[in-house]
């Protein structure tokens, strides 16, 4: 799951990922994907996470079936970080308390029970207004030619791979 | 993950989730979400997903990261689609190729390593417009009120848990 939080975050435009529980096997993991298909996007774990909410100088959205729906607040979050750091919020199923109080916002991707990294998804799409699709990943060493049949993978602009 | 699949699909909008694998668990677990927080969603597994996939009548998407950017094909699948049923794959890492002749379009929410979960909540967005965010869960005994601390919790219309 947290391999998917972070792959999501990095395909979406996030810098970072924060991970309150040290695993070394999931920060190896990004890091080769990184290595593989570029960017700067890092991997941090065992990061205490009440101290990095208190220490954030940014905006803190926490995203919880709980909060304010995404779309009625939107329009303020984006005004209230412009030029700022942003940062989001995901946990497994019981987050502490401490979390609501410590955010910003506590913003709702729907009202109903979900995944945190459909929320993570569609929330850095709405606050990004979709620019993730248009963005560069520099020094990959591989890259996908987008296809309408089959797979095509590309190095250095050389077709390397294709079913 | 194919329980985050299933919350994701139906709390973006979805009717209804097949699953290749046999998984009497899953089914249940969303028939007690869905008995819980409303809505007619179903999960149907071990279904054959070849055959599945060859009998739909509609419009197939495959989510791939080597397929076709979302943003560019959207208005031609939502022509392609209008009052037709629209059948979404995902798969875990390893895809058949066949999913990608089978499908109608092969569809990439970003061409980088990604989550199916994230592309799949992305995709239901940008197919429905964002509708699901206006959508009733008919026959739900608890329902969560959106707020900006804190969790609340009602029963038809009468609050049950506050946090």
């Amino acid at each position: 799951m947290t391999t998917h939080v972070c792959l999501t975050a990095r395909a979406l435009g996030a810098d970072a990922v924060w991970v309150a529980e040290k695993d070394a096997a999931l920060e190896r993991g990004i890091a080769a994907v990184v290595g593989r298909f570029g960017g700067a996007f890092e991997v941090r774990t065992g990061v205490p996470w009440k101290k990095a909410m208190q220490r954030f100088a940014g905006v803190k959205l926490h995203l919880t079936m709980y909060g304010q729906p995404i779309d009625g607040v939107m329009d303020e979050v984006l005004r209230a970080s412009r030029g700022r750091d942003l940062m989001l919020v995901v946990g497994a199923s019981k987050v502490p308390g401490d979390v609501y109080a410590l955010a910003d916002y506590n913003i709702a991707v729907g009202n109903q029970p979900h995944s945190e990294v459909a929320a993570l998804a569609i929330a850095l799409d709405r606050l990004g207004r979709g620019a993730w699709a248009r963005a560069k990943f520099k020094g990959a060493k591989v890259a996908i030619r987008p296809s309408a049949r089959g797979k095509v993978v590309v190095a250095a602009g050389r077709k390397l791979e294709e079913e």
